[in-house]
């Protein structure tokens, strides 16, 4: 727990606040999109792609990189196949809570915001 | 609700998935960080400035210009000053449960995390 062990494990990390370094993970406009897909049973890279926000490919590419290297989604080779796909980890699935309660929020306080069903992201 | 005028609206939205909408004012690195502070009952640039994730000014002063912008926080002189308080409004109140979501999940996966006690951003 000393400080500079946790830095060394670390190194991008702001503070010991566990909301700032969570968001050194996830505090950007794609990730936590691209894990709603996954937590939506979205597997691969041309799916993720497809979503109404259109992310861009380089984007995606490096967003699912990222993902990996954080412990929230494995990427899996599709037997016969030279492709992959990704799955969600139970680390990434941990951040449900997160994403309904900006759901929420967005039902809340943004106009016109589509209302999702009451299971909406528990399915894998 | 039509799809145009909330395109209108907001003209950065890139879909109607009330998550995607949040995280197109929410997603970044910063902006949660300061509503973090304005939740922890911060209200003075200066403060915002001393937290240990060290802010650059020119980010932290486009954050709370965007907070103002989209209703999360209102700015308000100081009376005999030339000085601003900043203080959150009852939009930016109700992310509190993301906070809380986000610093659990950070306590639950990320090593070495603070572990804040239980009434953890319930003053203004």
């Amino acid at each position: 727990m000393s400080t500079p062990a946790s830095n060394a494990a670390f190194p991008h990390r702001r503070s010991e606040c566990p909301i700032s370094s969570s968001l050194d993970i996830l505090g950007d406009k794609w990730t936590l999109l691209v894990l709603r897909d996954l937590l939506d049973g979205k597997t691969r890279f041309g799916e993720f792609e497809k979503s109404p926000e259109a992310i861009p490919t380089n984007i995606l590419a490096d967003r699912l990189r990222r993902l990996e290297a954080n412990g929230l989604a494995t990427k899996v080779p599709i037997i016969d196949s030279k492709r992959f796909q990704y799955r969600i980890t139970r680390r990434g699935r941990d951040l449900r809570p997160v994403l309904l309660e900006l759901a929420a929020w967005g039902n809340r306080h943004l106009e016109a915001t589509w209302v999702p069903p009451a299971d909406y992201l528990t399915d894998e």
